[in-house]
């Protein structure tokens, strides 16, 4: 079985698209002009870009079901898109099409702290359902760094995580329910406020399936109660080894940390010349480690993590003393990518592979030779508790030679990561740009079974074209996307 | 879309089948005497019966693979049954055919303290594995109350619940991976001991399946921490009203107690009656209330539950001060299906229905009305702190009269659940019994998704017939399987 090619766009009346499109959502809430649509050619992974035809904006889902029959009826592919901070090319419309941009599906419909859930359009900003909830001393758990501007609806498409998933999960343990508007334009409702609900659980299908089942209209998302206290410390080492030992010691102990998150001397340097927190330069890694939870027990958690990485020759350990101080380390965490520029190199790809815990120091090994391999600088800033690595690739994109080192570059780095027992993306996603890994990964019948599911959603392909799965013939030739995509400037993450 | 109907298997040559059966398996792990298979005919929902052709025991993947594909050759339907405790007819062969046993597959392959994961054949009995843990401080968190009978396999088939299912979630929240042999003989890997692997999460739409995307024949499930310490507390009440206002006010008080048991007069006399633990008997309810984790802060917790019993006019709460106090009330619940015998009724049906949990006292009124309106018995254990009940529907399967108002009180009770914006199944699962509440349920367009989904992985039917989804023409007429079954002797739950 192959994948349906995505329906070529360039035969299609423009003139007519547009006219339907402006017809269904209004004259305000359609883009059509080349400077307009710029943004919307790519996601973080500035690598792969093509041009969408026209961006529209449904602010209902009843604009959603219209957008699609018109788009089935011109026989055009579509894609929805969120705030378009992916990093693995999730939201590039291959093969052209009509860009559903759901930023102004912002409300947050319904919350309900009794039983723990609210209601939200796709549109909405993850971090400001959190902001909204505070006053009810509730949140909405995943917290990708990017939460600041990346939204539900986004975060849905990918499964996002974030520094506190090692404690609470990622975007599918939070989502209670989806409404789907099915390639076909039919609405579904998967799931919903109460939990098990009878039927196939299409939500843990639909969640991180990159939009290739239908455009999320509508989410159900679990609450998370705030801890009542944090003890966030600061651990500096002289090696990455240490470091990592560290991490691998604290979950082996049984301890269930929040957050373990580590930073490299490169990264630090990074975050130090941007912020001035004060950190150590001449350190090889810190490692923010977080507990949360009721304050009766909570130290003496904070204090086992201590002598743990003491074990582990840690030169310091540092300790967050006030809520300023905690978030001061947070901040550096969740900022690190913006400061990368301080580096120097125009441009940057994150790459995101998954070892097992145990394996991090052999994996981060790999990583500094491949930077020496390929005459490439990278740093590092992870979810070391979940062995989810994250080496930066830093580059300047005008350079082919530079662009085709930080592929091949990637391809090792991933492939070891696979070699290790672990896999090629723990929370970006597969997009364009890890196409080519999934038969490394899968046996052929397990790629003809995903294809087939797909197939039951999306039988034409042309909902969220060329994602997630290899089409036939391109499986073989690695970095088969990059011919139809063009380098891009700078990763906006 | 209509669904495949299953293959006749009246017309198949029984000898034929028989031998090639024999030839994957041997001759031992072959069944086809009537007497032999007559256990094989229904599960704990005792009024679906039918009778399996053969009755088959793989004790290998290869050996289900070999089975499947001769079924398909033969046209022949086929179902993987675990240990018979579920109570919706999910292991009823609807029409007859293969039945593929899976007891024998009773291997623990693997435990992983380190990484917090076990690998295990469907077969294991879930609190074998439990068991096996408990030198290493772990345990395996789905604990039904049929857990000293009822396999791992079976519980990912019905993504069974327990008691603990308030905190700790239900089976899907603790399986990591499947081997699934498909209904076409393909052997499929989803997931594994990563976490959040890329690709499509099949594992999420296959737990819960009822075995209608193929006969899992390998599972790797999480392992869970036991807790530092238990605090367990009866709390006594003269109404009903009180005892469910109090679950619905300690969720609200922003405690996620372990578990919150109910337990009604009727029940406890059975209980009592068997156990002789001292139970009140003139109360009108008690409810189990459990707080677990670390024991800094439990007793505080403990004392808030123990006020908000009071706050509700509780008689009386009584604290298990040891652990074989503990034990003997988890014993009276988890044994309470056992002790029904007691009241002297020769048949009972357990239903199984949701609504959110402060409708509760809404629903226990309306159970109460429904056992005087059909003048049936009708006892209550449940699991109230998730508003799952389980009225216990009491009666002699010998006088049809009494079946039919079994059936009509469980579709009143259902119907009600639905209508307070609950639904049919917390747990036990669709199977045969209640494909015709799915589309009271579910649109036409929800219900036309499910059924392409389940095309997508069994498209001639022949897996799991006639379960989860409505087939055509069957869905408007409420119990339609009656006609092709007999009322059955007792469930052994």
């Amino acid at each position: 079985m192959t994948t349906t090619p995505p329906a070529p766009v360039a035969s299609v009346d423009h003139a007519k698209l547009v006219a339907r499109m402006r017809a269904i959502v209004g004259t305000d809430n359609v883009l059509t002009a080349a400077a307009d649509m710029a943004a919307y050619e790519c996601d973080g992974f500035t690598i792969a870009k093509t041009k969408p035809n026209v961006v529209v904006f449904p602010t209902t889902t009843e604009h959603i079901v219209g957008i699609v029959k018109a788009c089935n009826e011109m026989g055009v592919s579509f894609l929805a898109r969120g705030a378009g901070t992916s990093l693995a090319g999730g939201c590039v419309l291959v093969g052209g099409g009509v860009m559903i941009a759901l930023a102004r599906m912002k409300r947050i419909l319904e919350v309900n702290a009794r039983d723990r859930y609210a209601v939200v359009e796709p549109g909405v900003v993850n971090v400001w359902l959190t902001n909204t909830l505070k006053p009810l001393g509730l949140h909405y758990a995943p917290d990708p760094s990017s939460q600041g501007a990346c939204t539900i609806g986004g975060n849905v498409a990918t499964n996002s995580g974030g520094p506190h998933t090692l404690k609470y999960g990622v975007t599918v343990n939070h989502i209670l329910g989806v409404e789907l508007v099915l390639p076909d334009g039919r609405v579904v409702t998967c799931g919903g406020p109460t939990e098990d609900a009878p039927g196939y659980d299409l939500v843990g299908t639909i969640v991180g399936s990159e939009g290739t089942f239908g455009v999320v209209s509508k989410v159900w998302v679990r609450l998370t109660k705030n801890p009542e206290a944090y003890r966030t410390l600061l651990g500096v080492f002289e090696t990455i080894d240490d470091a990592t030992n560290t991490i691998s010691d604290i979950i082996g102990a049984g301890i269930v940390p929040a957050a373990l998150e580590l930073l490299d001397k490169t990264m630090l340097s990074a975050v130090e010349a941007a912020f001035k927190f004060g950190f150590p330069l001449d350190a090889e890694a810190v490692v923010i480690m977080e507990v949360d939870g009721l304050t009766a027990g909570l130290q003496e958690e904070a204090d086992r993590i201590e002598g743990i990485a003491k074990a582990n020759k840690a030169r310091e350990v540092r300790k967050a003393n006030t809520e300023a101080e905690r978030m001061a380390l947070w901040k550096a965490r969740k900022q690190a990518f913006g400061t990368i520029g301080r580096l120097g190199y125009p441009s940057y790809c994150t790459q995101d592979g998954v070892v097992p815990r145990t394996k991090l120091p052999e994996i981060m090994r790999h990583i500094q030779a491949t930077a020496k391999k390929y005459n490439l600088g990278i740093c590092n800033v992870f979810h070391a508790g979940d062995g989810n690595v994250h080496p930066i690739l830093m580059f300047d994109e005008r350079d082919p030679l530079q662009v085709k080192a930080v592929l091949e570059a990637s391809h090792d780095i991933l492939s070891e990561c696979i070699k290790l027992g672990g896999s090629v993306t723990g929370e970006h996603g597969i997009g364009v740009e890890k196409i080519d890994f999934m038969p490394l990964m899968f046996t052929a019948d397990d790629l003809h079974y995903m294809v087939r599911l797909r197939t039951a959603f999306n039988p034409d392909g042309r909902c969220s074209p060329g994602k997630m799965l290899p089409t036939a013939g391109g499986c073989a030739e690695p970095s088969s996307f990059v011919g139809q995509t063009k380098p891009g400037r700078r990763a906006a993450v």
